[in-house]
Parts: structure tokens; C-alpha cells; sequence
């Protein structure tokens, strides 16, 4: 067990730290932008680099669509995420420390599908997934369709480090939130005007359709799922001890039914790490992400194939493409190296540069 | 969709099915032992051949510390799904068919943990997962936690084939079977006295310990599992047109707390089928067998690194082993390459030869 002090004093001692890493951060450095999504550089031998990237979902989001005050809020909370994650790295904290608390603020922003902005499931509730992994060792812990949590991303890593199990699901979930001290937060936690309204906006969709029931019971692998309706945030991190990490954490779909879960939580698909290779953090259609094993795809083809992290990312999505999926991954190597391919329009991201330039992007252009 | 018949008729065609074919076997066949766990052979050139393999289950499986009635009757049931899978395949049935169609004979005895024969929870019910994939589309679908479906195999096949989805878990999994058709059957179905037996007896230990709850709350993946207490059953099948397929079920583990889920129902894990490379069914410490993404790295080290099926199984279980985790898989290629890795005592299996000879084998020696 790397932490020792309850929960309770963990969050709180977490909280005030995070608060001063932000106050911390230099200004100037928010809103740079580079336009590629692929760089690298080796470490000086002998002391790795740190490197941090997240992703706050992909979909639909083409420019000039976005209202300028909607993308700066964007920009901001990514940018917060962001430069709270590295500043954890820079002050020799883990890469769980930095994904753990990044996805935390992505959680907590009504902005994001995960969290406080969670979609809304068919039945008009909120339903999360989260999972984490720990590269220097394949510890992980995952925890999907808890309704009380308010950050899952938390619970993941309480699953990881404080049980035997990996995966727990529902109210067996929430029950081990509860004996670890972890305060549940009501349903109505997670209402957000935006969200309730695109939920309605489905619903009136679906009544328009002439059969509409038919259509989405009788749906198969082989349709696309509707884009725009989904979300993902997540983070990847590698730390100056050469450890990296990956986080993920969701509201699934909106207007879910029948308890589905999509690919966050799954260790292989949503999230994977491994020192050996690299960590990995998915957003997309989660089934098409399940069915090819993406996370865990790219990091075979870098460990068996010897193909660079880059290439190897690309030709993973270009299957998820190939199946019919859209969605994409940052991956970051055990090199230090960087990437964030995606098929859709675009991709809410952002990585810190070899010059500790924050980058955060939005559009595929 | 492949079957359009209503699931009612369906599975009563199947049931008479089933019943043919396992009357028209060779009886002779049966009982025939081969002591060794891999073979290989290549079809002839453009005609694949049929290939079959089941596992029920490992663990700590020692010979003489079982009644030879009971070996008996776990010889005569393997067989039963073994012929039955083999004989759809022999009858050009899809490798999708024979595998569900074998699994269902394992979920319907109380010998194996899975349907009938699940083991409970810690608080006395019982959860069931399972999982099957197509190889020829790298289609999918799981349920997780379902606690009134007879044969969780054939809800993960209505999944796949019914749904635009590929895990459904808990309470929405059963109102999408409810919508499909499928009966839903009572608790006190999965009742058998030997599980139940079984779950008190580890209460009983429990309580002996001084801290047990402590204990087991505070287990961490670096300690395994306890033995003896998991159990899984699961088939992977090539079928006449060179298509494969495998599935896995499970009933858990004993006296698991807080919707523990394992690795039966991951796709990546405890499942994976692609026909450019093999088809495995895992079984073990379901934890171990996640956090190693197994099924889909077994395959990964085929493709990608051009490993001999029997290798890249065998790799991936040393893999576990170091990790912690115990178990098995059974792996078949797309040349009809046959492998049956485990580092348990022993692994309830069966597969038909090159010589249609029915193999059912328990022990390691």
C-alpha cells in the first residue's frame, strides 16, 4: 500500500496541494498552440523526462460551431487539468498522483462527459466508469455503472490499491466506496441543465422516427453509434522515476440502455499501461474500442512488432475505422514520445512540450 | 442477424438437436486419453478442418483427492459438451453455434461454476458473467453480474447479435433478455448444496481468522487469490468455413464482495477470437487474467511476432505466473493448432484429435 492516511485526509491535503500547483502556474504558458499531434524526444539517458497529456473526449466538435466563450472554457479547464497534472510530475509526485488528479478536475467540471457532467442514461439517470492502471507493475482497478460517486476516477485507484479484485461494478461498487470512507454524493449531484436538455433533444428524435424502439433494440455492431452523444476524459503521464500511467473515466452514452458499458473501465480497451511499452487513454465509440482491444493493441504492436508509438496508434484507430468505430487515444511512450490520433472532426487535448509549453487543442486542423 | 426465429422456438430446436447428436456419437471415443497438452496439424489446402476444444474449469485439481464417481461424472458431462460442440461442427454448423452450444450443456450441470453450478456470493446469491466472440467480424458480447439468466452464454450471443452493444451488466442486462424473449429464472435455480456447502465453509475460516474482514479488505493484487474457489467453463471452435469463435462463463468467485466482476466477460481477457491468428477461453484468477489482458496478448503474439500458437499461450501464462495468478487457457489457431497451457494442479478439458478421437484430460500428468 504506497498510501497510508485515510481518505478522508488524503482528499484534503490532495485539495490544497492541487490549489497551490495551479496558483503556481505561469500564465503565459495557457492557449499556446501546436498544430501536430505527434512529437518526441528521448530523455537524457539516465533521467527520464516527465511528460503529461489528457483528453477531455472526441466527437463532433467542428469549428465554428463552438461559441468562442464555449471553446475558452474549454481551453481553460483543459489548461487547469493539464498544468496540475505536470506540476505534480515536476514536483516528483507519481504519474498515478498526476493522471489521478487531472481526470479529477475534468470530473468535477460540468464541461466533460465524466463526473459532474455526466450524460444521462435513457431512464433519466447518471451511470460513471472509470479505470486506472499503474505501468511499473499492471496494478489496476476499474469500477463501472456506480450512480453515488463523484469522482470514480478515485474509486478506480481505491480498487486498485486497497482490494484484491480489479473490477467492481453497481452497488458493490458504492458499498466499497463506503467502507473506505468515501462520501456518496445523491443523483441530483450530477444534473446539468445542458446534459438533462440533450437528453430530451434524443428522446423527441427517437419519437419523430417512425419505430423508433425497433431501430435501437434491433441495432447491430455493424451501425456506427450516433456521435455527439458520448464522451470520455482521461490522462496519461510518465513521471521522473520512468513509470508511466493511464486513467479514463466516463458518463457513458447518452439515452443508454439495459446497464451498457462502453470501454473506459475495460483494462485493454480504454486504458492500459506498461512500462515496457507505453500508457494509453481512449475516447470513442466505446464498443468498437472493446472489440479491438485498442489500448492494449497499440502497446503489443510497440512491444512485439518494434513499431514507433505514432505509427502504431495510427494503425489501431485506422482498424477502430475500419470496424465502423470513430473516437481516438493519447498514448505516450515509454521514450517520452506523444501522440493523439483520432478519426473524428475532433478532440478536446492537451500535452506540455519538450519547452514546458502548455498545448492544448480542440479541432483535427 | 443470423437467426431469425423467435429465442422460444430456437432453443427448443437446438435442445432436440443437442440430443441427436450426442445419441449418434461414437461411444468408443470416449474416455480416450492423449497425454499431452499441445498439437498441431495443418488442413489440407483449401478445406479447413473442424477443430473443437472445451475447458470447465482449473485449479487445485488433484488426483486422489477426488472420488473416482466424481471424476466420473465430470468425464462423462465434458464429453457431452465436447461431442456437442463437435458434431454442429461436423453437421456445418458455425463455430459460433458449437460454442454456445457446449457451454450451455456446462451452464446447465451442477459440476462446473457457471449457470446451475455457480458458486455464491458473500451475501448468498449468485452472479453470473459470460462472454462470446465472433473471429470473423471481431463481433462481441458479455454480460456481467446477471443473477436470473439460465444460460448467460446465449444473453451474451443476443447481446452481440441483438444490440448495437457488447457488455451489459447487472439489472439492465436482464430487462434487455425480459425484451428478447428470454425467461428469466428464480434464485433459487442456481441453488446446488455443494456451493452453498462451500460458502459456509469459507464464512467458517473467516471467522476463525482473528481480522478477517481487515484481511480481506485490505488484500492487495500482489497476494493471490485463494484457490479452489473459482471455476469458469468455456470453448473455442474452427468451423468448416475457417471461421472461429470462443466463449467463456462464469459464476465467479466464492464469497465475492462488492460486485466484483472478473475476467470472463472482458473481451481482451477471458475472450478473444480473431480469425487472422486463434480463439481463447481463459479460466483462473480472474484479476491476474485482466491486468495481463491475455486472450487478446496470446493473440497479439501470434500476429505480431510471428510466435507458434503453443509459445505465444504458454508465454502468456508464465506472464500470469510471475504476475501472481493462476490458471489456464485453451487456444486454437486458424491452422487448427490446439493448446491447452495452465500452471494449476489440474484443468477440467477436452478436444477432439485429428482422428476424431475424443480427448478429455483433468490432471497436469
Amino acid at each position: 500500500m504506497e498510501k497510508q492516511s485515510p481518505p478522508g485526509r488524503r482528499k484534503e491535503s490532495r485539495r490544497k496541494f492541487l490549489g497551490d500547483v495551479v496558483k503556481g502556474l505561469s500564465a503565459a504558458a495557457v492557449g499556446a498552440h501546436l498544430d501536430r499531434s505527434t512529437f518526441a524526444q528521448n530523455p537524457q539517458p539516465g533521467r527520464p523526462s516527465i511528460r503529461f497529456v489528457i483528453h477531455g473526449g472526441a466527437g463532433t466538435i467542428v469549428r465554428g460551431q463552438m461559441s468562442r466563450e464555449m471553446e475558452e472554457s474549454y481551453r481553460t479547464e483543459l489548461t487547469r487539468a493539464l498544468s496540475t497534472g505536470y506540476n505534480i510530475l515536476k514536483n516528483n509526485g507519481s504519474s498515478l498522483d498526476a493522471v489521478e488528479a487531472a481526470i479529477r478536475i475534468m470530473e468535477d467540471s460540468p464541461l466533460f462527459n465524466a463526473g459532474k457532467g455526466a450524460v444521462f442514461t435513457s431512464a433519466g439517470t447518471n451511470e460513471l466508469d472509470a479505470s486506472i492502471m499503474d505501468g511499473s507493475n499492471l496494478k489496476a482497478g476499474a469500477v463501472a455503472v456506480v450512480k453515488h460517486i463523484k469522482n470514480p476516477i478515485s474509486l478506480a485507484r481505491l480498487v486498485m490499491e486497497r482490494s484484491p479484485h480489479v473490477l467492481m461494478v453497481g452497488d458493490g461498487a458504492e458499498a466499497f466506496a463506503r467502507q473506505q470512507g468515501v462520501k456518496l454524493v445523491p443523483q441530483e449531484y450530477f444534473y446539468t441543465e445542458r446534459r438533462w436538455k440533450e437528453l430530451q433533444q434524443i428522446k423527441e428524435e427517437e419519437k419523430k422516427q417512425k419505430s423508433p424502439q425497433k431501430k435501437s433494440e434491433h441495432g447491430s455492431q455493424g451501425q456506427p453509434l450516433t456521435e455527439g452523444k458520448h464522451g470520455t476524459v482521461g490522462a496519461v503521464a510518465l513521471d521522473k522515476s520512468g513509470n508511466l500511467a493511464a486513467g479514463t473515466s466516463t458518463g457513458g452514452l447518452t439515452n443508454k440502455k439495459f446497464g451498457r458499458v462502453g470501454d473506459s473501465p475495460i483494462i485493454g480497451a480504454g486504458t492500459y499501461a506498461n512500462n515496457r511499452t507505453c500508457a494509453v487513454s481512449a475516447t470513442g465509440d466505446g464498443e468498437y474500442f472493446i472489440r479491438a482491444v485498442v489500448a492494449h493493441d497499440i502497446s503489443a504492436l510497440v512491444e512485439y512488432k518494434g513499431m514507433p508509438l505514432n505509427e502504431a496508434a495510427q494503425a489501431v484507430i485506422d482498424k477502430v475505422g475500419k470496424l465502423g468505430g470513430t473516437g481516438g487515444v493519447i498514448a505516450l511512450g515509454r521514450d517520452g514520445s506523444i501522440t493523439t490520433p483520432f478519426n473524428t472532426e475532433g478532440m478536446y487535448r492537451g500535452y506540455v512540450d519538450t519547452n514546458e509549453r502548455m498545448v492544448i487543442e480542440i479541432y483535427k486542423d
